[in-house]
């Protein structure tokens, strides 16, 4: 399951601005956005996770395309469960379940809080309809009402909203993988906004030395807890690419063979290469990819996305250089805030223009392994077990996605998948020693 | 796929009734049913599938459970597909695909019409939706029209509605299986028509000899290419059960061990029954079933449905009998026809009453491998290979559901199934030597 | 498990005549083997599995290829236990184990002994060693002798022989798998010996009508339970091909693109064909193929062998013909005998040389499933279920291979294996409506 | 492929002394061992391999138990390969393959140096023989005598040595694990040496700081590129234990639910937990544990062993404790040294006493990823893939076990596998911040 931990998960620059200019009576203003209050942020993001599903059909939203994704409705649902159970249900007096079924249907992981329906059985979930779910949120949102303005509930409702946040990312990245199956290649969208890409130029040079990284959780602000404890890192001198590597280079990669040389490749990745067949980024075919928008031509100017940390890793090895650590790529977003890195922490704070190449391109993997920081203590209970559940040989990813939410945009943020993954908006940036 | 060959697919007794009277404007009247013309009997077949599918919501038409179901949504576009394949494109001057993208969605296994899409995808196309099937399907009515009349058309049609009339069965008991996985257990039909299950006594003798089964192509009326040629078998004396094994029977056979006693297995259903961790029927808990109106309480005297042919093996084994073979079945059947079963032969006709105990409570499975007959020659082509197709290790099943349109409850009719496959309303009758 | 019920297992012509020329001390010979008493037998079958054995090192003797196959060492080990848990243990006062760890290592299948190691398992019993589970051997012959001559075991003991000869023939063909799979190619045998074939010409006709097959159990002579009872069956006029089809012939049909064409497949024929991507007969590469004296040169007049009956029966919807019922393949046999084929019902009668046209050229493809006979009863306990077992889905073969013991070529043996197996010495004789 | 990169894999304690005890004419001498010249280190590790086989039989080194592990056979000949193809073939002028279709079996993961055998079916490869593997073991051995002075080729023969180490704790290991699938339970060695545990107690502690781990390749001695840069880390207080876990501690773990406690699990490491059903280490049952000398009694005071890198991690989390990381680990193991660690850098020195609590008794989990070091270059060629080859997903070991050679007992080695893995001697040491 997806909602473990730490990552970012939904988006802003181009999936969101087409969701929220769809979105009901109370838009999601930009301006607004990130100084709301709790219960304007509440209320923003439910809103948004309707918008974002809009577009689907009842059958749309109830397919699942593979294991590792869930349905739309399901996502829609799952947030709502999230905040009944652990909101309405354990802390509003009386509260009576929507329908007392729905947490066996709608519980993800959470072990502490009793059986659920198999993972792969999602997609047969015809029933609840699209539009029970949309009930449910309704009530759901109605009840919740009541608890919006209680201190003793603020924390658990920022923690569900950022929880929210991350689903509306795998939304998109779900619903996109499972029109692709479809040979006609339906849209989800009408079409995208045009956006002009630059290929970013160069490299930052940085000279290491022992940084801070990671967030406290006494900062003002929402973070996962993976995020902390903040902590210092020695950092040998590197430097790192301006920007991310784009379609065009890949195809050069491509062209290279870079697919077909085995001393390219992690041990692991060749044998995925050859078991899978892998000859190209997901989503990929001669002159084309599938976006939300169906098929669609290329631009060689784009940061490529959908790919594996394999490919990740064999095209830096093609290129002579290496994936950045995430130390690595935390110290460098940090040095574009003249302020030091401080409106960083936090993401409810408008990021300075100054780090707009670190965010919204695309996930960048990284060299390091997703493990808990020194001194991470993990947290009891249910929702403990949400912050604090690790897995075994992922990897972490940093930036944010163009389906990540913008306040999901800090540089303590920490995505992580297994290296084999490239459903979601994944690129790289190349980094290498001084 | 299972629109091989020969069987009979769908049904009246009690689903079927329960379809037909929530048909459109023009309803099928049971009089009229098996005297009508082909173009009435093409338009009543359209008419019943739509009728079937009305209690369906888009996403309940487009989910698939299993590898051997298809989507309601897929039925109901791959039998217009026949039509306008087989028909349309191929005798109707100047006709054009509604939808030159569909063939390779609704396309089954007919090689010669060339690439289709993957099995198990189905359940991932939630577009075109059901309004778009229907669409389709008003469109291939609309055009059939014009050779509903055309005489070197007929024989083709014939075919069409016997196809359509299997998908209506397969149909049902796929969105039955699909209704299953759901932990809510939502009913399809609000309830089932209440019937008086009375069991049958005793056996009927039958001496034996060169006895004719089967059907020839020459007969007036509809039977598909494996019911025939007629031919002669020699039958030994034998004896058959009046009626079929009920769940009450079942449920003694459970008590005693029946599950867990490896020597009354064959020795791949021992396998099966352990790999599967088998214990009870497909839709049994422990005092109810699963139907398409939801979860019920089992009636001890109705005819147990849903085993596989290892387990109706094994029950026969431990009540020391043995299951019928397809002519000792086909023999006994024809005998309750006063006129010597002539009428029998062709489902048009009606059958006589005499004939109710061996057709409508469940298909048969018997002791015959499903095998060409002698002298049966594959036809040419694609709708040949509709018809020629045969696989091997099924097993023959006689009869007829109450899935099974009336229409395919006739005497030469050979369903088939593997053996270890009972998501089909599949019982058994009990045969020995006499 | 192989040992099941019925069929023909180890065998003469060419492998048989190699071991035979290796056997130790009290060789068998030719002449005397048909006419000897049940105890010279015994000691002539338990030479030529030692014979058999002899060119193996206790490696080779110890690997398995697949779930299909069994160890060389297992067999020698299994066929030893089958003597000394029926024989031994349960008629011999006072008798103790050899080893009392061996049943559970050497038992089959049979459910009523007890528990097993897991089939797959088998290839990894490094230990006992070949010569341990030769000594084991000897133990067991040495205490047999005390039984050999009662006759309260003496049907017993023709049973135990008969289920050695079939394993003689698997341990043939599961080293020929196993040492396939090397990439060296290491042979078993020096060299096979020169065998001139003269591929046959022509056809057969027999007029049909009321014949008899099968076998009796109060006949003088053994034979397995599925061979019996003796039953009549209604054949139509058919003619049946003088000889196998040969390599040469299968070249053309390769050359035809055979493999590439759908209509000519069964369904799930196709399927196989598809998914393990199969092209020629196993063995085969360019020009050679695959066989106990590693890889040699293929005579296009040799009878085609290691086919499924996927490829057999494609082979025959080719050629325009079909393969025979395991009924007309009897007949026929039968025809050959101008006694009227009663010579054949009894293995340990030499046949006459007119049938040496039906057997020791390969196994032989019905067109017929593997079922009980009309009047078949299992026999009861652990033998019985040796000799009661039916699995589902499986064909018949008639004839006898290379690899077949001469007592096993009699008219009514019915061997059997799923459609999808090559790895005996598996071919085809045509056959066609008369 | 386990040969990769670095880790220490054949060894001395227990196991190793029974070996040298049989080792043929010129033994390995205790006292010599680590001061010997390259020659003698290449004459006395190829004698060592020799003698760990000799209780074999030709069958046991033939078998392969899963994919992870290899046979006896194809270690001792892949470690031949490795001097025959990079010494004998590409610097000795004149030399022949002893056998050229060798390379083609006996190649492990070279992708330059082409084809290979699938990595499955070495088990079946049951020639060549023993004897003959022998024999090309002592080809090459008397080939290399000529190259054993150049100093052309010191290098190289110093990685084989190496490399041909590991393959001596993986044959130990290997062989361990097929035997154990054996339901006889068969011993390798008659016994194996008591040995006398004491459980170490209490915590050493360390106060950080900026640490330099790993080593440089101009050292002098061996080390696998892996081991290197040398570099800096930035390490925070922290305790680490003096001796391992245990079977004593992890009785308790069990008794006290430990592996029916979701909440200690890393999400992957519960989901193995479940789907393979484990409930305490690999070769444990009631009372007992499988070992070389077979089923024995469970010392509670010996480190428990043969554990995954989940179960480590649950176990630390029941303590209330972690692992430790790799920094942590040496930075520990370098403490012990009262030189300042600089004679732990070289395994081919004789490690003080000091550290003996921190090799010999298990290899221990830690809590790094396997990643290459800041400042890693993979070298070039085909051995440079030997040595520059990562996987993903691994986690890294420190220390050494009974098996491992004492010359790979050293601070910078890094031993590592996938988390799920645990038929190495893997057992674990806690750690927790200061």
């Amino acid at each position: 399951m997806r909602e473990v931990g730490t990552s970012a998960r939904l988006a802003h620059f181009i999936c969101m601005e087409i969701a929220e200019s769809r979105a009901r009576p109370a838009p999601v203003r930009q301006g607004q956005r990130d100084t709301g209050s709790l219960a304007e942020r509440f209320r923003k993001t439910r809103a948004l996770s309707l918008a974002l599903a809009q577009p689907l059909s009842d059958a749309d939203a109830t397919i699942q395309s593979m294991e590792d994704a869930s349905p739309a409705k399901w996502h829609l649902a799952h947030t709502s469960w999230f905040f009944e159970t652990f909101l309405l249900r354990d802390r509003l007096s009386g509260y009576r379940l929507h329908d007392k079924r729905f947490p066996f249907l709608f519980n993800s992981y959470y072990e502490a809080e009793g059986q659920r329906i198999a993972r792969f059985s999602r997609g047969l979930l015809s029933r609840p309809t699209l539009e029970e779910v949309i009930a449910f949120r309704h009530a759901v949102d109605e009840a919740m009402e009541a608890l919006l303005g209680r201190e003793d509930c603020a924390e658990l409702i920022a923690l569900g909203i950022a929880h929210e946040q991350q689903h509306q990312e795998l939304l998109l990245t779900d619903i996109k993988h499972a029109l692709f199956q479809n040979p006609l290649g339906p849209a989800m969208f009408a079409s995208l906004p045009a956006t002009a890409h630059k290929p970013g130029e160069g490299w930052s040079e940085h000279e290491g030395g022992i940084c801070r990284i990671g967030t406290d959780f006494d900062d003002p602000g929402f973070s996962f807890d993976c995020e902390g404890p903040r902590h210092k890192v020695l950092v040998e001198p590197f430097r790192i690419a301006n920007a991310l590597v784009t379609n065009g280079e890949w195809d050069a990669f491509i062209a290279d063979g870079g697919y077909e040389t085995p001393s390219l490749w992690l041990s692991d990745g060749w044998a995925w290469v050859q078991r899978e067949g892998i000859r190209a980024p997901l989503y990929w075919n001669e002159d084309e990819h599938f976006t939300l928008a169906g098929w669609q031509g290329r631009d060689p100017d784009a940061p490529v996305t959908h790919i594996s940390c394999y490919e990740a890793d064999a095209y830096a090895a093609w290129a002579g250089q290496r994936l950045p650590t995430e130390a690595e790529w935390e110290v460098s977003a940090r040095s574009h805030d003249p302020a030091g890195g401080q409106q960083l922490d936090r993401a409810e704070a408008v990021q300075p223009a100054a780090t707009d190449a670190m965010f919204g391109s695309g996930w960048q993997w990284t060299g390091s392994a997703y493990l808990p920081y020194p001194g991470f203590k993990a947290p009891e209970g249910a929702v403990g077990e949400y912050n604090g559940k690790f897995m075994s040989g992922q990897r972490v990813l940093k930036g944010a996605s163009c389906a990540t939410v913008r306040a999901h945009s800090r540089a303590s943020y920490r995505n992580f998948f297994y290296p084999h993954q490239r459903w979601q908006f994944t690129g790289l940036r190349l980094a290498a020693d001084a």
